[in-house]
């Protein structure tokens, strides 16, 4: 739903597709398969991944729509190079033989004693010590990067596009057997798993990445424009308690301690605020998403985008080490729904709505996401939208995955 | 025990202390309390707080024996201001008033248009926004402090009392009701209540804080010496691999990915190693803790400080919120211990002593730490120091500490 009609556009966007992901080919065959499964047969070899994707834009929707439209893609591209690696159940290789389709080293740069041009890829001498990768984390490394892609994209379309604005992405991505839910942002997945919550991510906001914001700020103090300070204090300070002890905190703190209130900490401070209210620079609420190039400390030339990051935190369910019931799901849900429904109730929303039908009812699923929203947004009364419990509904956008585990 | 006789003094240093924080008293009352107490008695007041540390030595003993003899003289230190406010109900005063014993203002900064001098502290007007700050997140931030003046110390007097090497600190403060447990490195603590492990610590090692080092190299690559690379590879590269592409991982990946192989990726990797063989610029097995001012990367001019931290993460236990039996410890170690007995197998242990002494005998808890550290060492044999299994025993210095809750 649309923040409560507050606004005719809706800036959260959403995307749910099943994507196949076709092995790259290529003259000399790019990556050819370690088991011996001899030449490459050219028809369409890959496999299929489903996706979903929650996008809460901000300062506009252009930035939403476009990562709705194309992240999924950018996954894909990621997702390419890994087709024969990720069927294959040996250990991804350390390292590739040279790609034929991309420009060759120049001879000249390569070293003159030794010649591995000859040598196949499975005979390189390995080192002793040699750190074991997963396959798993091969996908994990492919969604971090797709969202730098479609991060980058964003930055070179957004003019000609006229992207406006950024957003925070939350997707969730199903690939042989294993669900990897990807946030950016301030939105958050749980499973309701029998009745238990398994919180399956986590919010990035001025708050949770304080100590990384103070510590860029830190280190790069020309970032902040001569406006800002690194330093964290409860309160603004007024120029007359100049002298004064006051409490504070650094990129190495999570406590609090008194410091003499100096000149220099009369600026604002980096961090500023509590709760849904804090900002960084007294600009933005959340701190990694997509987008916002252009986004500046208003009548400033500061910029924000600097301190914000666009890769995701990655967090795995393996499907196969548990069997799920009908009742069993992944909840996605932008910031308009936790505002104001916390997990258990959502929990509580889930179970108390799926019982009501039929466990082979394909729509029941459905009826959860539509109950979750409308019960976070409330009824319109005389005093705006009102919860049952008769607090205010959430005044934001508000937008629902339930998808059956 | 030293480490099964290899060497002659022992890197682990302990200390165990009842330590008395007197309020700081000053000539105009430094911290009056807003309780309505009246003028200061003059006498000793304070508090008391409970002290145990561990601090696990390396490249020489002179850190930790220096962090043992002076650590919690700094928390007592950082906790003399703190006196009064601790001690008072009410939530601490975000700001303070002039403190008449530091050097005052120059009267030249103090701004013109306001005067603060006639206005009490409690009629200073309060912004809106202002964040509550609890008496815990003030421990907390002293204990913090207290790391980094230790570490300052360190520093200042190395010369002239000849301090070797640097040290990990784990420190338990109990005090008013809490225990707050500080750890810089990687040793580990640990509480054992009704048969269950509740972690009090987690391990600061070159792996645990990949991404903290790689964002800090990446942001000042000139600590690097044009010697090493801020990305991550699985092995070393071959000079010959030049232009083939290989998995690394970025400041900001947890995931791997492939990447074409350039110059620069030849250099050495900021991290690099598995597990206890994991280590920064080759050099250092952990990433916090006490000393290491003069460190180096072997036979070059490059300084390993700035990528350690002296901070510790700080948890707490409120042992008010729990009915506790004789049989329920905290448990502090050196990797010495956690090396080769785990958790569970240190809660088992724990288990069995204390149940063959009688609860009220007050040596059980000695000998638990006596069996733990026995246990963890193994026994002489002919192929050297061996566990009850036979694996090998643990090398290392190993203490603890068995503290009863």
């Amino acid at each position: 739903v649309i923040n409560a009609g507050k606004s005719q556009h809706n800036e959260d966007q959403a995307c749910c597709e099943v994507v196949f992901v076709e092995r790259r080919t290529s003259p000399r065959g790019r990556l050819p398969s370690r088991e011996g499964g001899g030449e490459l047969d050219g028809g369409r070899k890959g496999f299929y991944f489903h996706y979903w994707a929650l996008f809460d834009g901000h300062a506009g929707s252009g930035a939403a729509v476009m990562a709705s439209k194309r992240l999924h893609l950018h996954i894909c591209e990621q997702l390419r190079d890994l087709v024969d690696i990720l069927q294959d159940a040996s250990p991804p290789p350390i390292c590739l033989p040279h790609d034929a389709r991309a420009s060759p080293v120049e001879p000249s740069r390569m070293p003159l004693a030794e010649d591995d041009r000859e040598v196949p890829n499975d005979a390189v001498p390995r080192f002793h010590l040699e750190k074991a990768v997963s396959h798993e984390s091969l996908v994990i490394g492919a969604i971090e990067n797709a969202f730098k892609h479609m991060d980058d994209q964003i930055e070179r379309e957004r003019a000609s596009q006229r992207l406006s604005g950024g957003c925070c992405a939350l997707t969730a991505v199903y690939l042989m057997g294993k669900f990897y839910v990807a946030n950016a942002g301030d939105s958050r997945a749980i499973i309701i798993r029998n009745g238990e919550i398994i919180p399956m991510s986590r919010e990035f906001t001025p708050e949770t990445e304080r100590q990384r914001l103070q510590f860029l700020a830190f280190l790069r103090p020309e970032l902040l424009g001569k406006e800002f300070t690194h330093l964290e204090f409860p309160r603004r300070i007024q120029p007359k308690e100049l002298g004064k002890k006051m409490l504070y905190r650094d990129q190495n703190m999570n406590g609090w301690a008194y410091k003499k209130i100096e000149e220099d900490d009369l600026k604002f401070p980096l961090i500023y605020g509590e709760g849904k209210k804090a900002r960084v620079m007294a600009t933005i609420g959340v701190t990694r998403g997509l987008g916002d190039h252009d986004l500046k400390v208003f009548s400033s030339n500061i910029h924000i985008k600097p301190f914000l990051s666009c890769f995701p935190e990655v967090r795995v369910y393996d499907l196969t080490q548990y069997e799920h019931c009908p009742d069993d799901v992944l909840v996605l849900g932008t910031d308009g729904l936790w505002d104001v429904t916390n997990d258990k109730e959502v929990a509580n929303v889930v179970m108390e709505v799926l019982t009501s039908y039929e466990p082979n009812d394909p729509c029941r699923y459905t009826m959860v996401a539509q109950e979750l929203v409308v019960r976070s947004r409330g009824v319109l009364k005389e005093r705006g939208w009102r919860l049952a419990n008769d607090k205010l509904g959430s005044g934001d956008d508000i937008s629902v995955f339930v998808i059956p585990l």
